[in-house]
């Protein structure tokens, strides 16, 4: 259990992931630390709940992820941790480990969720605006030497939820789905799943995200196509339907952000 | 065998770089992962050829070498490794390791050519958007746990290659470069070596880029030198000769981009 | 003695940093390296001291710091070691250290100072333009393996220091501070302790930026306040008095750049 991985709003210029992993790498010169990112765009909560939801089934059991974007910092919200799947995830309870309890729930599998009372293991004196490197790193550390879950922290029964990841399908059948991310790519990665989305349904479907319509799906990106379609969806590599474009940003030609909504027509 | 460098166009946002990590050290939880650089611009081949070649022989033998800018991602391109300098080089065959190879047959060696077939080493199921997660980690990973190259893959006689990185010469003598990398301080790295103007020639040559003249040599970059000439050449880390300017950005100066000519005269 | 941190201007797109590993690994393998950052502004080596001086602390005994910006590489400027607290830092001698000096030094402690004069231990042959690579990466692994620092380098009795760090107090009392960093989420780090303002004095000062005046006091971020006082005074993470605001950039606010005065009044 020596694998811990960061996720922040930090990002790469500053001294604040350096001074996590010193924190660690004092505690137990023996963990193993992998960044998922520190670019978060500031404050984004749902940003990071989206990444690490993509990011952490890919990583070995026993690793445990410290996700550190945190505007409430020194104020009343309780530094947690969450079980599931063999992995731990340290950080404040502000939703940001909603979309992968969301995912494992449907599963119809149940996460832990402990509160981190034991003060005897943060880094002291715990200062009012840096929680990354005085309450969640030593606790991190402290997990990956063995320390138990039960010294560090107290059982509780529930956690700050972000809205949920699903789509909502309204009383006539209609899906209303959203986008959930746009990467460096400029794919736009809605929330859609193969659960929401049937290949049968696929073949007929229709998305309208911004009053534009995206028709055309593909298989993989440099699939040759007929025509001139710019804009296709695809099964990304997140589990999600992405909306892409040719060597282009599909965002970009959508004017599309996160939270815009995409709307799912079938008519066969 | 457990070192591991990675080199994409990820950028360091998204969950990308930290699932093919992830991937790694769920196979070989004893890998040693480097970032080369996850900040290759979108889908450019060429910059990422250039950065692995200005990069690799810095490395150990042994050392994998994972480059993932890759375009052509579920279609028909193959995914190969290439062997060379006793180091391993893993990616889509598009031309991304075509300047290494160029380099190592400059000295009259042969690289190791092999289709990477063997399905059982893959991620399954393998995505059709991403196969640095899925294909290529888990192949490194492989390698670096010590499975033979020839359990993976299958041997090729040839790749992909990119425009040769040499400078042309003319029937008349004339000798054309380009520049192959503007890099974060606005140096121009030219495709000019040694090889290409010895000691004698650099004293008298003269370097034209769009329309302005380099004719000031320097061994260093504080190297205090008489009159006001700001733009200057020198040899730079990578083996290249570079344009640069003291203080300032050359590529501003000369707004330079990569691929614009280099042509040079030398007059006694 | 095997970690190793970095901390440089070399930026993350280039191939540099890659190198300096791929050189600390092939000499030591088992080297352990954390990066600082490498967004320090190109040049900046104010920027880097102040980042240096905010993370060495989070770091263990023997630590080895490796801190490049280095505008003199190839010039006569002397490759140094720092020795303080325990830990050791290698980089050139042009101030780049001065703050963890300066720190160390107002608790009546001294530093020991080598320039690094075995070129035995670099890398040959030792470009003009990347020290990086070829000097400081390998005497950086060669401490780590254990090599005495007097087999590397000569005791030396000064090296280079920038302007101090430390509050300026007029005659009449009066305190003239700056801003001494502008991290990302737009705090302004200002250059005063709590020996420069103690509890009581907090409770009546105001401090003026750029024609400004900041005169609310929190503990942390989030907390409540009545009336709508955007800007906030703060005790940072780094042990430094910021300027910071709600939900805001409290330089752009501000237009505050490092090196603005914070005069700081006092009155009952």
């Amino acid at each position: 259990m020596s694998l811990i991985t960061l996720l922040t709003d930090f990002g790469g210029a500053d001294y604040f992931v350096a001074a996590v992993k010193g924190v660690i790498l004092s505690a137990n010169p023996a963990a193993r630390i992998v960044d998922i990112t520190h670019d978060i765009p500031p404050q984004d909560i749902e940003a990071a709940a989206f990444t690490l939801l993509a990011a952490y089934s890919s990583f070995p059991s026993e690793t445990i992820h410290v996700a550190v974007v945190d505007p409430g910092v020194g104020s009343a919200r309780r530094p947690i941790v969450m079980k599931l799947a063999e992995q731990y995830f340290v950080g404040p309870d502000n939703g940001i480990f909603s979309y992968v309890r969301e995912n494992h729930e449907n599963l119809g599998l149940t996460a832990e969720l402990f509160h981190l009372t034991n003060e005897k293991y943060f880094r002291q004196p715990v200062s009012a605006t840096f929680h990354g490197r005085d309450v969640f790193a030593p606790v991190a550390a402290a997990l990956s030497r063995g320390v138990k879950l039960t010294e560090l922290a107290t059982k509780t029964t529930d956690s700050v939820r972000l809205a949920p990841l699903r789509p909502t399908t309204a009383e006539d059948g209609k899906v209303t789905a959203r986008i959930i991310h746009v990467d460096r790519f400029g794919n736009c990665i809605t929330n859609l799943t193969q659960n929401d989305l049937t290949a049968e349904m696929i073949a007929v479907a229709t998305l309208r995200v911004n009053g534009k319509s995206v028709k055309s799906f593909r298989s993989h990106f440099a699939e040759a196509v007929a025509g001139k379609q710019k804009l296709f969806a695809i099964w990304g590599s997140a589990g999600f339907l992405e909306i892409a474009a040719t060597n282009e940003s599909a965002a970009r030609i959508l004017k599309a952000r996160r939270g815009d909504s995409v709307i799912v027509s079938v008519s066969p």
